[in-house]
């Protein structure tokens, strides 16, 4: 078997911010996928291990919410792209942070996307060892109306899957928020 | 994060004996996902998990063939349900002597009935952290025809799930054996 001087298995984890507290907070599901990775998994062989961290964003469509669209000019795109990066700079910096006070090696970074899409293809450019993905655990009938990209990824993704689900005192009275 | 004095990660592992040879060598998916899980996941922390290695039998239909059932005797069933367990046993031994020889604690136990239901119970029961299955990558042309039991406890059981996938190299001609 693998001794610790081997390679290190990789990770990837994908995460997301909370629909509950937007940015910088994550995602209560993500949170539950990173925490259940460092406890159950890497635990105290932090040399063993890497994560590599993604955060999807979906093109910002409210992105004008506050501003008149038919005016905006160049610049005014420019500075809502500045403040998608510096959210998804932030969500990231909360997962890397712990990674670094326990010792485990990371890497983190943001893409744009539709997030099952890009996170399949993040899998085949990188070839992680396991991917590990929040779940809401929603039923059938809540699913109907809202992505799931666990299962998504569970099914085409090009590596093991682990998809963690919520515990249910985790759960909001609304369990499509997150 | 938990340190290595805290409670073990108990990972249940399936396993079936090989369509191809029959007992008692293991399926080629049941042995890739034990590999996987030694490999990738335990790594040198053999403190860290315990590994609950279950096989599940299904009830016989074939059993008689070399018999005439109409005048099989009650010593006939016994001594068919004891070459079963004598089966089952000599394919657990295969996984336990492999957990004893890197020093990682296991339990390794028989069930039978339907695959898919049962590690299903024993999950309920037993509630690992995490349940590894192996998996033959079939197509869904293939699935039609075949059980896909990993498809099922991935969706159905009530903790994580892996399912490992076959590597291409690994598939025998007629990818529905094992």
């Amino acid at each position: 078997m693998a001794s610790e001087s081997s390679e290190a298995t990789r990770i990837m984890v994908a995460v997301n911010q909370s629909t509950l507290k937007g940015y910088p907070h994550a995602s209560i599901s993500s949170k539950g996928a990173f925490e259940w990775t460092l406890h159950k998994i890497v635990r105290s062989n932090t040399s063993g291990f890497k994560l590599l961290i993604l955060h999807v964003q979906v093109p910002d469509e409210d992105g004008f919410d506050g501003v008149d669209s038919i005016y905006a000019s160049p610049e005014d795109f420019e500075s809502l792209r500045q403040r998608d990066k510096n959210n998804g700079l932030q969500l990231l910096h909360y997962f890397v942070k712990q990674c670094h006070e326990i010792g485990v090696a990371c890497e983190a970074w943001i893409k744009t996307g539709d997030a099952k899409d890009v996170i399949c293809h993040e899998v085949k450019r990188l070839q992680p060892d396991l991917l590990v993905v929040g779940n809401r655990g929603l039923g059938p009938f809540q699913k109907v109306f809202v992505g799931t990209v666990s299962e998504f990824v569970t099914k085409h993704a090009d590596c093991p899957v682990i998809s963690i689900k919520r515990s249910a005192d985790q759960t909001p009275q609304d369990p499509a928020e997150d």
